[in-house]
């Protein structure tokens, strides 16, 4: 195990170990993720010589997404990102990919959505055969991950119960999630979504075309903001999609975001058509 | 300013940024801006493209070896570490090269010599040109420095008088580089070397030539340990030369560190005439 600066360095790790692959994101995916690969200058597109999932829940989408069987089936290098996998809302810990695949995946980990962004503390547990080469990278790019966010993160275990904070973020999110996903079925029309499994965001996809930092502005003067599909995107795509973050805004926010979102896709649809 | 993990990170940045260039770094500089640099895939040679300095203090030399003059006469870009730079004995601060010659300085910090490696908390100021790219650099790699660490630091700040803490430092790495030098020169003939002038550490060079890691393995027989020449070149060389650090050993051990040096480096050679 190799202890890095968040998911985000393990990321950027695999992708200069790996240099020279093209990787397959699927539709949508972190954008964090793609800006680590493509900042090693690989290629991301929707399908490649390497796979990166995010198991358990997928981020944007709010839902597992990973097809455990053909990945496993496929032979390919696999990454996985698990950053979001404790937070499922029904507690369920899939097997890890590395349990059976452990000479193909290249493992991800985080405390960086359960316990703290700000000690900047994950880990990369890559295939034996890297895991030299990988060294050398993490100390030619930073020496060590922080020694006193480690001892602060050691000292947290001793002190809390560290499955009693899972369960409450867990449930507290499904609360957010339910709330969220109940505002955007009634007042944004004309968005599909699936329900959040887990995590803080959910995606929403519609059949319009265009613009989404068009539709981002119109929305800005709604007073509402979410994060545009495009981001997220492997391969441009022109169809409308975001992902609305239910994370932090206060619970009665959520209902009246979701207000504003529907009167401000409303404008810009009525603004298209007039043009 | 871009706030790092540690100089290492900030080095780790330009290299990347820079990423066509050839950097010199002089007859022996810092091995994990070596490992930086050549991790980027950057060539490092004693002169180059660019200049990379460690300004104040150079490790491993102990003393100041940057020449202010010539590098900005030279119209070249410079990589200036000021990671030593508060850690001269004399307390002399120079004017930082940034400020004669911003539009081709690449200024490097870092609290890791002064106040704690283990925070990871450097900070990097490009020239403007490059700004946006590096902090884009920066993102990609691991999303922000610990906001965790920077908030400890400015506490410190706070609680604490930095300039009574760099005084301390200062005074107490000058009491132990006069007994470590004072040693070498008693108990290991046949080494060159600057009295230091800050830091924590001072550079030796021989006459003799060879193969430093099997002078390493004999001075482990004896009990002493020193950081191999070999490490610090830029080019390859045959001289024995060596970096030893007075940071963190008993104060009496340092007399006998030296004695058990001039006793392996004694034994190396006779094996050596015996070949």
């Amino acid at each position: 195990v190799i202890v890095t600066a968040g998911a985000q360095q393990a990321l950027a790790l695999v992708a200069r170990a790996i240099a020279t692959a093209r990787i397959g994101a699927g539709d949508a995916t972190y954008n964090g993720a793609l800006d680590a690969f493509r900042s090693a200058g690989i290629a991301v597109a929707c399908s490649g010589d390497i796979d990166y999932v995010i198991a358990g829940v997928s981020n944007p989408h709010g839902i597992e997404i990973a097809d455990r069987g053909a990945l496993l089936a496929s032979g390919r290098p696999i990454i996985v990102d698990e950053a979001y996998a404790e937070l499922r809302f029904d507690g369920h810990l899939g097997r890890p990919l590395l349990a059976d695949a452990p000479g193909r995946v290249w493992h991800v980990g985080t405390i960086s959505k359960t316990i703290s962004p700000g000690l900047r503390l994950g880990w990369l547990i890559p295939p034996t055969a890297h895991h030299d080469a990988v060294l050398e990278l993490k100390h030619a790019a930073d020496l060590h991950a922080s020694s006193v966010s480690q001892a602060a993160f050691a000292r947290l275990l001793e002190l809390t119960c560290y499955d009693a904070v899972i369960d409450r973020a867990r449930s507290g999110y499904a609360d957010r999630a339910a709330i969220c996903a109940d505002a955007v079925a009634r007042h944004v029309p004309g968005m599909r979504f699936a329900e959040p499994e887990g995590g803080m965001s959910m995606w929403l996809e519609s059949d319009d075309r265009g613009d989404d930092i068009e539709l981002l502005a119109t929305a800005l003067t709604y007073g509402v903001v979410f994060d545009p599909g495009s981001l997220f995107r492997p391969e441009p795509c022109e169809q409308i999609a975001m992902r609305v973050s239910f994370s932090s805004a206060p619970l009665h926010e959520l209902d009246e975001g979701a207000r504003r979102l529907g009167r401000a896709l409303a404008h810009w649809r009525q603004d298209r058509r007039a043009a």
